[in-house]
This record gives C-alpha cells, sequence and structure tokens, in this order.
C-alpha cells in the first residue's frame, strides 16, 4: 500500500474554544495492516461535544487525548484490506476511527454496521452514541412516566431530538429548550414536541412555568449554567434531572458554575443524577432494536447536519458550542 | 385556669443571622382548653437548623412563620389538663408545640412518648426529628452497603452523631466532617467513627483522600456551600448524595452557592438526591423501635446540648449556625 494518511493531532490544550493551531494536520504514509488488523478509509466523523472533554487534562472517565496523538472522535468507514477474518473488504464499522483519513484497527471497539437497515450517517446520530445517550439517559436516569412533563435542553441537538421523540412515545410532555426560531419550530413542527422554548429570545424561567403548569418531572440537561438553574426552581415533587452534560461550561476559562438552586432537589425531595453512555454498552443492541422499529413506524425522525471537507475539522467542531447544528454533527470525508 | 404564656413572635424575616429584634416576646394569659383539646405545659424546645428557613419567605415544603405567629418549633411537654380523650393530664407528647411555655393543642401532629423507654430529651433527638432523619436518609437515600465509605457533615451535630452510628452498625467506614479538636475527638472515641476531619484546622481535600482511600460512596450532606464541592471531588463511582440541609448557606445575603463540581456526578455516575423527614412518617415507628434496640445494646449512643432559660432562645438558636453546640441543641424551660 503506498496511501497516504491526513490525520488531526493534538497539539495544545485548548483555553476557552478551541482553535485550529491546538491541532496540528499531518501527512504520512499508511503501513501495511498486520496481522489480525484492517485497514479502514473513514467516511464520516462524528462531531461530539464529549470531544472538548477528551483535549482537558482534568481527571474524567477516559484518560484525554495525549499531545502528539490524533484526535479522538468516533466515525464510520469501510473496511478496504484486511488481515483479520471478523471483517472483510467492504463492512461498514463504527467506532473509535480519530480524526483522520484512514485507520488500522485490531476490530476491538468497532461494530459492524447493516447499511440496508438504516442509511450510514444514521448510526452516527440516532443509532450511534449520540442515540443511545438519549435512549439510556431519559429512559433509565430519567424514569418517564405517562403524562409527566420530560425538558430537554440542546433540544435540537443529536441528543436533544431523540430525548423529546422518545418523551413522546412514551405518553409524556415534552419541551424543548433550544437557541433561535428555526430550531424551535423544527422540533415542535416536525418533531412532534409539545412546546419549544428560545433560549436567546424567551424569558426562560416564565416559558417554562407556562409550557409547564404542574413542574418538570424529567429535566435532561445537555447544558448545565443558567438554564439547569432556572429549570431546578421549576420542579415537581419527586423529579429526576439526568446529567448528560453541560456545553455551556465546557469551554468556560472562569471556572464551571455549579447550581445554585440546587436545594430545589431537597424542597421537591428530587433526585440529580449523573451518567455515562459507555456503562449501558451491554445493551445497545436492545436500545438499537427499538429506535429502528420507531424510525421504520414514522415515529422516530433523525436528522444529520452534514459538513463536507477534512480541513474543516476544526471550524465544523465549533459549531457545536456555537449552537450553529441542528441535529447530529458530521463530518463527510468520502463518499461511501 | 388563669395562667400566663409566655412566647416569641415572629416579627420580622431576618436578612443574615437571625437575631433578637426578629421576634417579639409576649406575655398573655391562657385560654382554657376547649372540647378536644388539651393544654401542654412545655418542658423542652427543640433548636433545629430547619427553622431557619421556616422564618424565610421563600417558597419551601412548608408555608414560613407568619408575621405575628408564634415560631415555629418541634418540642416535649407534659399535659396538664384536657378535654380530650386520647390524652391524659401526665402524658408526655412530642411534636410542634412551637417556642412558647404552654400550648393547646387537638393532638394533631403530636404523639406521645413513653419516659420509661428513653429519656425525654432523647424523644428530641436521636428518636425524634433528627434521629428520623438520619435514620432515613442514611438508609434510604444513602443506600450504604458494607464496607463502603460513609462520609457526613456536621458530624457532631444531632443528624450527624446518628448517621456516622448507623453507617457503624451497617459495616461501614465512618468518616465525620466537623469544626474543633474536641468535636472530631468525640465523634471517634466516644462514638466510633473511623476517622474525623476538623474542616477549620484541617485540608479538608487532603484529609479526605487520606481517610477515604476509594473515594466517597456516600455523603451525607448538612453543610453544602465549599465541604459540598470538596467532596463532590472525591466521590466513588456509583456514589450517592443525600442533601439533608446546607446550614452554611441558610444565612447568607449573597446568594447561595451551588456545588461547582456537580459534574463530579456525569463522571462518577453518582447520584444527588434531596429528602425531607417528613415523608418518611408512616415508617417513624419502625425506626424508633430498631434505634432503640441499638441504644439498648449500646451501639448507638446520643448526647444532648440543654441549655435552661426560656428568654436565651434566640441567641441558643445561634448556637446551630455558629457551630456551638455538640449533639441534639435543646432548650430547657422547666422541669419534667
Amino acid at each position: 500500500v503506498s496511501l497516504l494518511n491526513h490525520k488531526f493531532e493534538l497539539a495544545a490544550r485548548p483555553i476557552g474554544l478551541p482553535k485550529r493551531a491546538d491541532w496540528v494536520y499531518k501527512e504520512e504514509p499508511l503501513r501495511d495492516p498486520g496481522d489480525g488488523e484492517f485497514l479502514v478509509k473513514i467516511i464520516y466523523i462524528s462531531l461530539d461535544p464529549a470531544m472538548r472533554g477528551w483535549m482537558s487534562n482534568s481527571k474524567s472517565y477516559v484518560p484525554p487525548v495525549g499531545i502528539g496523538e490524533v484526535m479522538r472522535a468516533l466515525g464510520l468507514g469501510r473496511v478496504v484490506a484486511s488481515k483479520n477474518p471478523g471483517f472483510a473488504p467492504g463492512d461498514y464499522v463504527y467506532g473509535l476511527l480519530g480524526v483522520q483519513e484512514f485507520a488500522i484497527s485490531d476490530g476491538k471497539g468497532l461494530t459492524t454496521v447493516d447499511p440496508a437497515i438504516a442509511s450510514l450517517p444514521v448510526y452516527l446520530g440516532a443509532l450511534g452514541m449520540p442515540g443511545m445517550t438519549a435512549y439510556f439517559g431519559l429512559l433509565d436516569v430519567g424514569q418517564p412516566k405517562p403524562g409527566e412533563t420530560v425538558v430537554v435542553s440542546c433540544a435540537a441537538g443529536a441528543v436533544g431530538t431523540i430525548v423529546g421523540q422518545i418523551a413522546k412515545i412514551k405518553g409524556c410532555r415534552a419541551v424543548g429548550i433550544a437557541g433561535g426560531a428555526e430550531k424551535c419550530r423544527y422540533v415542535v413542527e416536525d418533531l412532534g414536541f409539545d412546546a419549544a422554548i428560545d433560549y436567546k429570545t424567551d424569558d426562560v424561567r416564565k416559558a417554562l412555568q407556562q409550557h409547564c403548569p404542574r413542574g418538570v418531572d424529567v429535566y435532561f440537561d445537555n447544558v448545565g449554567g443558567e438554564i439547569l438553574d432556572i429549570v431546578l426552581a421549576q420542579l415537581a415533587r419527586g423529579a429526576r434531572v439526568a446529567i448528560c452534560g453541560a456545553i455551556s461550561q465546557y469551554n468556560t476559562v472562569m471556572g464551571i458554575k455549579g447550581p445554585s438552586n440546587y436545594l430545589s432537589l431537597l424542597v421537591n425531595r428530587a433526585s440529580m443524577k449523573g451518567f455515562l453512555v459507555i456503562d449501558y454498552a451491554g445493551r445497545y443492541g436492545e436500545a438499537a432494536r427499538e429506535m429502528s422499529e420507531w424510525m421504520a413506524a414514522g415515529k422516530l425522525k433523525t436528522r444529520e447536519d452534514i459538513v463536507e471537507g477534512f480541513d474543516k475539522f476544526p471550524e465544523t467542531l465549533l459549531k457545536l458550542f456555537k449552537g450553529e447544528n441542528t441535529g447530529k454533527l458530521i463530518l463527510k470525508l468520502a463518499d461511501a
């Protein structure tokens, strides 16, 4: 093989928003796959808020990306050469392939996906990590009951769109919080949320009181910060807050803002629970089967926000933190 | 009856620490109990951190004490006259009797206590609201398992002393956080905690790492503020944080400090749950029976900090917020 690989390696730990200079773009000749290995041509790279955390040096659930290492990312690609009997050329695989054009893998942590069941980008969204996060975070941590009110922040994002739709499937009232009129229109009109609150123009506190007259039973939090505080003040008795992320805080240089209304948990006998989707890896299959059925039945709609061009990686990642994406943000490198 | 009653009525909503002028001390002739009512001579008044919340006008789990109303407090007294067949003169009763020398009651919310089973002050502590709070907060919310590490703040207080001892009874490692060498000595040497951290002189973070080498599995929080943040950073995977109170925040005029390390809940798949002891009212009997057995077996020790003199009520209440009490703080009005 005389292929050249291109990749983004972490060059510096970002302060605030990541910038292009926090990575170095490299061209390298590809080595041949060894015994038990195979070569993947990456088609799609998944851009996820968690990537910001992986760039930081603070203690977390996984070690950070090392300086000089390929930037960590989920992705989907096609096997183009293989010395591993479990993976044949032509197979499509999903997993941590990194921000690069080609990956050599021994198959560990990768799963094969079937393009006959869903289109490839869906495997990065609803049937990938964001979908699993929504499914288990809402159903396992949030424990919604029919008739309850579920509120989700980043409602028009990869996770939020799924959370609200599953809430509806389960007989709940779904209220989304999103930035901008178009995102709010999208989740209500296209996805069937009961209401949406535009945090850029609405008085979130008043809008929550209006749309959640009996309080918030389940809050699926992707943002943290001020919105978490406002929702905490509107909890119903026995409410469950699922802490999925805190995108408003990932790029802060001022220190994380803690929820000053946390004593609402006491007054309302409510709980706040953090979770990580990787703990549910053993049940991904079950979730994927159920979500595929919902998609086939037209109850669960997906949307991908696909940007083309490998060299646009740094700027495209920032769309997440600027709230510029609707649905699953994906970088496309090549045709399938 | 030509008895005179003396009482403290709420006169103003305090800003910061309550002061004497936030109440008005009144003398009033006592009316006779009507049909179904009885007259209680109050012997002990229970002084509890929750009283600070009852003085504030913010939305909570009970309405605040109204201006001009007798200050709300738990207490224990002796029935001295009765037109209620359920309560006879000589009976001892416990419940919300108020900050006054006499109370007239129809019995609602009061329970009769037996001085043959435990001394009267114990009914305000281990067998009263603080003991029930410790029992259900630790066992039901904290769900400690043998071998786990339980940390409790305000460890030398009415609730904390019981929490640590029940943790030991259940086979856990018990670590207390308290203010001052004598309180720390008390919980370790007299109550059998495994370790105590003096937040006034120790580096709490380092001391926690030292005394909880495998992290904190259960944190029973009575203080909030900075200590909550430090403990959150030391949670073990799957930890449970029981939010009982936040005494460091009750008198703030700066706004509540939220726990900026709350994302530790996510990294550690941990939960934070608020609770109110009143939700367990139907199970108080079961808890009291078990705790009485532990006391009889010498496994559960109690201590009361009894201050004499009704007129000392305002200053004595402040001992709670200044951390000056060890064990259950009680105001004694009369001999039993």
